[in-house]
């Protein structure tokens, strides 16, 4: 079979237009006459991206914020989206899902201005899709390519907490309420986006891990990346239900489902918005675990071979 | 279940921005500053949409045109587009989908610039979307809500050949291939768009079958449109396999998958590009079977109850 990477280099040979940032970005960057655009389109699928049983308005609002968070990881102003639904066998879910899409667009500012709705076979996962669009804030929106060598690490809000709400859920359990939260109503990085934008030097989103991401930007840059796990920040409610350790810290960076925003820029910068610094951006040497060095406390820390969530 | 319109109507109460035209055209038109943008997101569902051992090029091809078709009927130039891919268990598959993907968007000057990429769970149907995005070529790009009491109604093109292409294939035939190729590469009126975007009134494209998209731009205009069927304009190879009697006009009118454009213009206009006139509007006299009415060769014909596919 295709693996999603597969499947995207094929892709990656097409979309050669400037606008597509070589398929290597959280969002395209279209520009027309002097109004330049951000449009990023991310699917969620039924028993992958979220759980059957999830409520349908929670997963109406995971659709719009992970979309909203690439706008956001761009420093990009929400505007408008289009939608694209499966229709369920199931019209109760479908208007909690109509429901909860209302309660999730006003909140992101973004406008319902079109769409599709397809009847699929029965039996069918549901296939949920948005394209939203945005205005930059910036002239040039940060890629995920610009980091400097010397330049900083640094990622906002907390690690962890979607992926040990997701683990609460397939263990029956529902608290720590805030962990559980994360997992399904995650808070895209509406205002610190555009504020992170002016001095971000490359910036994006986690969504697979923040390992995995950390070396997507790493990559991108021509650099390699050290990253102190004790410096992950991490939530009291996740210390207390994973532990505080370093094997906990290692399972926070490679959860995914955070939606923070990871960027690189001058280690000193003032930053705009609150953030934590996690590590730090140097020359590649060629070699260095996918251009990730791990420590602890200082101490090296031996780089796993799963950095994230590649979606198999 | 909640069917389409069920469930449009949901989305309708949220989509109030006026670029989502209530959710009532074949595409959003979204102006920032002073850029129009004409937006469009189409899905096709394998077994719905496309047959399962349709060759992935034309199933590439036809995702394109369905969306290009869309920008043509609001006089739109393609620009962009963002795909939604659902992986296949079949490298072969998407290599060639990938293949004829390439083709189909050079030929609709759709440039590739984002999109996402899903595994579904096995033994899934394939569930593909686009987002197009294009440039109008008038300030006001045309509704289906402009008709005029007296305006006549145009149709590019011939009626019922993909119709008559998909019955074909799915009695195990492949002749007459031009019928086949209508199903399977249907060509969206690219260049008749914008020229037609300067005299109609009213512009839509003929998907779900002729009566049916002629009903609804009668209902958005708010008047009744009468139809000769003798006029519909038929292909040889549709009358060779089909007839060329009243039945098969009448199949030909309600069996969509057509991609012309239909529209409503000045009865005695100056058309810029050959259409064939099959009927004109009049006041709602609030009756008539969703404010259609049939004649043949001037004849009264009953309207039948199905007027095209609704995709239940």
């Amino acid at each position: 079979m295709t693996t999603e990477p597969g499947f995207i280099d094929l892709l990656r040979v097409i979309a050669t237009d400037p606008a597509a940032r070589g398929l290597d970005d959280d969002a395209a960057v279209l520009t027309i006459g002097k109004q330049a655009l951000v449009l990023t389109k991310d699917m969620l699928v039924e028993g992958v991206h979220f759980l059957p049983d999830d409520p349908p308005a929670d997963i109406a609002w995971k659709l719009v914020a992970v979309n909203a968070s690439d706008l956001a990881a761009k420093g990009a102003t929400p505007l408008a989206c289009l939608t694209g639904h499966s229709l369920s066998r199931d019209a109760g879910w479908d208007a909690a899902f109509a429901g909860g899409l209302k309660a999730a667009l006003d909140h992101h500012g973004l406008a319902l201005i079109g769409g599709d709705t397809v009847s699929v076979p029965e039996g069918q996962a549901r296939v949920l899709s948005l394209t939203a669009i945005g205005l930059p804030s910036v002239p040039v929106p940060p890629s995920r390519g610009g980091a400097l060598a010397g330049d900083g690490l640094f990622v906002t809000g907390t690690i962890g907490d979607g992926w040990a709400g997701l683990g609460l859920l397939q263990a029956g359990k529902a608290e720590p309420a805030s962990l559980v939260q994360a997992y399904r109503r995650p808070q895209a990085r509406l205002a610190d986006g555009p504020l992170l934008a002016q001095v971000a030097h490359a910036m994006m989103d986690v969504s697979d891990g923040l390992l995995i991401d950390a070396a997507r930007m790493a990559r991108a840059s021509r650099l390699a990346v050290r990253i102190d796990l004790a410096q992950v920040p991490r939530s009291p409610d996740f210390a207390a239900t994973i532990g505080s350790d370093q094997a906990a810290a290692l399972a926070a960076a490679t959860g995914g489902d955070d939606y923070q925003l990871l960027f690189a820029a001058d280690a000193e910068a003032h930053l705009p918005v609150p953030a934590t610094r996690i590590g730090g951006f140097h020359a590649s040497d060629g070699d260095g675990g996918e251009g990730v060095t791990l420590s602890w406390n200082g101490m090296p820390v031996e780089t796993p071979e799963k950095l994230g969530w590649l979606h198999g």
